[in-house]
């Protein structure tokens, strides 16, 4: 079978993580990456003699707007323009700046590429607003689409877990942002917790994806860097008990349910614990999901999930390639696949 | 009128705050504090040659076990025994640590003075659990009352208030909790959010108190010091609009709705605020409750408050001398009087 | 004798500490405040009815530039126009940001008005950089002066502390500074460590107010809002051991010496402490110096500082008036009088 | 030729690192590593089948006062009781909390195993106290070493560098240390900087090590995870510039010489790349060191560098069992060796 061609533009935090995807895939050809400066993360590229995930040569292309000089006269190996990138691709992934992603479209039409953008742009970039396991099928053969963001990805996946097994009406989100990623010195807090105004796009991006389901929440940012907490209150068509809740949760590949008793204390522990694991950055692909924190209250569920913002869009991104490329048609093969060559869902510790 | 003869044992963070609320009093007296050592707020005092708030002097007694020979080598001037003090005083406000306060209450109930306890004591401690705006009955010409928590006594003002006016339901609360007070070296967190097994207790207290409404709750600790913030989903009997809520919050005295448009960003503005009020120590009595927080989804309602963890427990500690000592009977009489001495209420830019 | 009247231009975390440290000098007017929005410290004198320090009245003018219709729908009483106020005063302090106070030097040169630059100012748009207990007697009868930026403020004092007493030679300091103030949101940084080109600009400004020093230096920004600290290491020269030291900043008014072993364990130490003597705002006038810190080796000496950051230039700032306007013409008397009516070097725990 | 087999006592955040650091000498046995209880490390291990770096499988025997069933409950298997681990080896690296290798000791004594003591433990622990690059030679066929701590580890790199090119005489350095690691909870700081006793420990352990050179210095707690910082002030035998420190700086294979240009901004940067570099857990084994921090005055030099404090001791460990088993007789060859297998030294961006 040949394989999906890909390529990806800007190689930030979210971009070298789209790239190590998909060079993790066995079905997929990652084409090369686009940048304009070579910052940190290229220049540890070039350390590694442009070398990343499974020993794959990572080809650098000039993004629309590069300094040629400033890579030039770092020695750091140059294989073409944006615009030939984007020739030799089937899918372009676009995690450039927001704003940017939308000038990009521009060279993807012209070259009748698909594209997936990252949740930065607006809705209006795309002919959908996708997430993996919640409405794959709206994505399948579409030429644009558009991720939702990081604490969406993560909270949707809790929302369609229990959906799926027993209808959920309303949520109320409280999202417990983390302000900056580790290496950020550009948009820290200190000794403060800011407030956004009510509702959270979060929010609206849900009843967007599921618009069955009624939404709101408040959101407020937190001067740490490991990864957002999100506590959920849950209404379900009928009674949720703990039990039945931690069933499914249990079942769901992308969600990892994690007990304060072994140890699992905070958002730090589940990114010390991707470290210990080994992973590639230590990152993680599955949120994170306290066993305790899961209480009744009446006809609600309620429960708290920690999103690790630098990697958890990656395995959703993997799943819009396959849904607009059409290689898998149901979000249960699509997702399957993309679970298998991510590692994901392989917990010898899940409670 | 004879004045409420008052003592405070233990003058920490709480503790000194406590004294400065009954010298503000005027059918109050304060006539003393107690301490185990010199610490930094006694050397403060002690700077300030042991004059307090409006100009009163703040006798200082040792608590049981201090060590004298520390205070005598720095030259303070010790007033008496714990004892002694115990038996001047009709009431004593105990805000010794956790634990100690239940021992002093033997000395309390040998000279028979009635004393008001802090929340880090047991409940068994007490006669009631105090709320002064909830249950301010409950403590009329009781003995031994214990207040709530700081972030329980301020998530009740909001919980009170709309269920006297439209009856409440049901609560789930997310309290994002500041990890240590300004001048904490002790018990910190350093890049982290830190989960707490649920329900926190901050919600099964609310029950305590109100057993009419159904609570539960999720607390994740962070790594500042200024102030908790709390979201609350409540359900009413009936609809309650944003209309509705904000109207009633508006009238509570210990409520300060606040606005993002005015500047107030988060829970430092609030401490910013304090300070630049030219309030002692740069507290605030009040809460703060944000206005564009305020959101509906079905039958609930969602909003979020402040909680300035260090003064938010004077005024409910003040009514429950009130209510102890029978000087006022009702809730009306009781906080009136307390807003009125500590200048509650006063907002000249509420919303 | 005829009171200096003196105008404030911005009333920011800066402009409202000089405003009260004026209305403290008994032989200073405080003629009113200027700024361009009504944001939340304008908003609390307003709560205040404009009432400052002392029970003074603060008059409010607009700023250049300023939105009348903004401070008019909050019913915020205006006095007058910027240059209004220009013209009824001796002396304009002016701490609006950085740039525009060489705009307004413009109105000040019109008028023929002496003014105070702060910190932010280049130094070219005064004719002095000024700092009041180094060089005093350069400011005399001279018409724009410019402030020492808060670190080097208090890093002079010490320095001049020990130069008078025995002359020195070199200082290598490194500054740990805090990253933004209580109440800021735009400029904080999270778990990161963020180090400036050396040498940092106050190792400089040192030299420009004593060019008889060689200075460098270092500065790394932290993730706090409490104070700076600055470690000294400085060459005399002769040798001074720890006790010649010790003896000299203790009879410095403007340092206070303070111990770990007391409780002063940090800069937040120094805040909280700051907050309990009662003083407005919980700010310090005096820099702290840790008697543990001071440790010599080989022919230097070092030691380390705490700089309260929003309140450590007030002192000099008033310095500059005295020595701008000749109404004392020594060091001696001119810092003398700004301590007395500041309250400075009352320090009955001092070691 | 023969491996030397090496165990580790402790698998926590430096024991981990020091097996992984063994697995990697391709003249080395890691024999197994021995812990009491099942945490988030042995966890991980355990999801990795046991497999840890290269493929290489790490044997789980019960430290001194495991609870067995703590690890049988979870399935993890186990090798065998300390005691037996100790009898497999030629060396253990003793990374157990301070003061249990003491106990340890008496262990390896009974079976006559060396041991290399992490900086926890007293120094009365070891026969020598050793840093790989500044006093291998007295290690050398030793039976108890104990390594340097971590800020003294990377310190001594550049004071080492320094000497042997120019000769040091004094050294005063301000250390700006991080205060937990990531995913700690017990030991954070919120929103303070503390202050410790000086001299600083490192500076008194520089002059044990280096004992031709006087050192002082100054300890400041920050509240951060990713790396301390330090600045030293240096005065050579003769005067060092910039240029010729710097020349040094470049030649030594365990100090990165890296630039604010480049986006290294702080300690966070260097974090960040780590994990960009695809390092196992995100760790860096040489220290960095700013080239725009590098200034002069008059005599003194002055710089600062990056301790990432997880791995930075591990290569020195290394060294530590290459001159206690004599296998490597001079520091050229023992450096080199660990060096070589640890991928040491190879900069591509280097300076």
């Amino acid at each position: 079978m040949k394989k999906i061609r890909v390529g990806v533009a800007g190689y930030g935090t979210i971009g070298q993580r789209l790239a190590d995807g998909v060079a993790m895939q066995e079905d997929m050809e990652l084409v090369g990456v686009a940048d304009v400066v070579p910052g940190l993360s290229i220049q540890a590229l070039f350390e590694n003699d442009m070398i990343g995930v499974n020993g794959i040569k990572y080809d650098l292309y000039l993004a629309q707007g590069a300094d040629r000089a400033e890579f030039e006269k770092r020695n750091i190996p140059i294989a073409g323009t944006f615009e030939e990138l984007v020739q030799k691709v089937d899918v372009m992934l676009d995690s450039a700046p927001a704003g940017v992603g939308a000038k990009n479209k521009e060279i993807y039409e012209k070259y009748g590429v698909k594209a997936i953008f990252q949740g930065g742009e607006k809705n209006s970039v795309a002919d959908v607003f996708f997430h993996g396991y919640a409405n794959y099928e709206q994505g399948v053969n579409k030429n644009f689409l558009k991720l939702t963001s990081c604490n969406t990805t993560g909270l949707i996946r809790t929302v369609d877990c229990l959906d799926r097994a027993f209808g959920i009406e309303k949520v109320a989100i409280t999202i417990i942002r983390r302000v900056a990623d580790p290496g950020d010195y550009h948009r820290g807090l200190t000794n403060a917790l800011q407030i956004d105004k009510a509702p959270s796009h979060q929010a609206v991006d849900l009843m967007t994806i599921m618009p069955h389901v009624e939404a709101t929440g408040i959101l407020v940012h937190t001067p740490v860097t490991h990864g957002h907490i999100i506590t959920v209150v849950a209404k379900g068509k009928t009674k949720i008990t703990k039990e039945m809740a931690l069933q499914e949760f249990q079942k769901y590949p992308r969600i990892r349910v994690v007990s304060i008793a072994d140890g699992f204390k905070g958002n730090a522990s589940l990114f010390k614990y991707a470290r210990d694991l080994g992973n590639r950055r230590g990152d993680m692909y599955e949120i994170g999901l306290w066993e305790e924190s899961i209480v009744e209250t009446g006809d609600d569920i309620m429960y708290a999930i920690n999103i690790p913002q630098e990697s958890v869009t990656i395995p959703e991104t993997i799943d819009a390639i396959r849904a607009a490329t059409g290689i898998q048609l149901t979000r249960e093969e699509g997702t399957a696949a993309t679970n298998k060559y991510l590692g994901i869902g392989k917990f010898k510790n899940h409670r």
